[in-house]
């Protein structure tokens, strides 16, 4: 595995592969990887392409009072764990790499940047399209993988692409969940062992739901009020949102006819989860 | 000459030359094209590189009280045109190739879009920022193309490239000016005889605030005095703006030291010109 920090070196070993027919795919992360990450490179490797995973915690995602300087990073443990994967490039910025000057330029995706996340983190979605945009831009992948954990984060960096003519086949991948079906997250090593626990509550909550909507329930509100009452009552989890909408593109759903994203995020002490499921009507049609 | 306006033609013409190992370079234009125009094309032609033109009046960059409806086109004078000046693509999509959903992703480029133009036409850099980018994703060049009469906009395109990081060479291409000195426009084209005739004073103003910055002259205020003075003395026109900006990023100016921009936008009839002159305290040294 070649790593670098050096966006003019990245761009040199991608020419050499590129020149050779090679396809690219990259895998934009935040690093302190797990294996949810790791279902994105197998994913990667499936496609045949040469496998760029870039770490790089980026400040213009972080609202002022949001884990910037906290969230975690280990960039030994994970480049072991990259090379063992299979990655074939591991690209680490510093921010000095990434921002040299300061930036004036931004990439907005309106809309879907409005709702569920966006609402409770100002700012986010704007920082998140601009990096993946720079990245896009530096690597020149054909194939990008995205986690469906960040479903919203998805859709958003797909539409980006549509509307900016990017060159790019956007990728999902799967939540991948622990055991006992936690969603896997960097963010997890924050919660206490008595947190854990009570956090299992998310993806109960939303199998919960998606039981009521096989069953015949059809109100979005029903299965809304079902979530957070379930989320209130077994745990200490502060809920920012529980919301049904469109999977498609995220407009407001009152009675589920369409495939539907049921989406949540919830505070466990000082550590904000999120989780998802999209659900349809009839799975089996 | 090849012609085209369906994006996946072009990308297909484009991807034979660049497999060939043939550098691209882009020409983005608004049609009805003036020898402004193909001295950006004897530009690329001297780098070699195979020359994608485009004409597309992009209706994302005018506002709701602007003249895209009424801006001048003339496809097949054009075509003519840029066949004999050496062009090698065409791209002349619709607006519907263009733009297939109502787009919610946009480009901004800050702070240079607040001053000048910007200041007056809300919209129009992010307008044209997102289109560009939306070019610069179609065609991959390696080099582009950009007239110094809109010198905001290429300092604007210049720093989008930076800081996304785009692999793009940004090539300014001076002001063609016609043989009285207007500055060569498609806009021109609206102006009556009269119009034409007193429009001239746009140069002359610029020439003579060069003339007085030579003399020794180094007040932002004073130049700009002389030449809103001279416009509105001598002629019908209604200013838009007049001012001197560092030529580098636009900012403020008091006492004139670095380069400096002095750009101005009048308004003759529902004709709006503009014009602007980069100038050096000391341009020998």
């Amino acid at each position: 595995m070649k790593r670098t920090s050096h966006i003019s070196e990245l761009r040199e070993i991608i020419a050499i592969e590129k020149s050779r027919g090679r396809r690219i795919a990259l895998i934009p992360t935040m690093g302190y990887l797990h294996r949810g990450h790791l279902a994105l490179v197998e994913q990667a490797k499936q496609r045949g392409a040469l496998i760029v995973l870039s770490i790089f915690v980026n400040p213009l995602q972080f609202g002022p009072n949001e884990d910037y300087t906290s969230y975690p990073r280990d960039l030994e443990k994970d480049a072991h764990l990259v090379e063992t994967a299979g990655v074939d490039v591991l690209f680490h910025p510093t921010s000095e790499e990434m921002y040299p000057l300061p930036m004036v330029t931004y990439v907005e995706v309106g809309q879907l940047d409005a709702v569920l996340c966006g609402a409770n983190r100002p700012g986010h979605f704007r920082g998140v399209a601009t990096v993946v945009s720079k990245l896009f831009h530096i690597v020149q992948p054909d194939l990008a993988f995205f986690g469906q954990k960040d479903y919203q984060q998805y859709l958003i960096i797909r539409r980006m692409v549509g509307d900016l003519n990017l060159p790019i086949e956007v990728c999902p991948v799967p939540i991948v969940r622990d055991f006992d079906g936690l969603a896997l997250s960097s963010r997890n090593v924050f919660l206490t062992s008595e947190q854990r626990q009570e956090a299992l509550i998310l993806s109960q909550s939303l199998n919960e739901a998606e039981k009521l909507l096989r069953a015949g329930e059809r109100s979005a509100r029903v299965l809304e009020t079902r979530i957070k009452e379930k989320i209130t009552n077994e745990s200490q989890g502060v809920i920012d949102y529980v919301e049904v909408r469109e999977a498609q593109n995220l407009s407001e759903v009152t009675r589920i006819e369409n495939p539907v994203l049921v989406a949540l995020a919830v505070r466990f002490g000082s550590t904000r989860l999120i989780d998802n499921k999209v659900m349809e009507v009839n799975p089996l049609v």
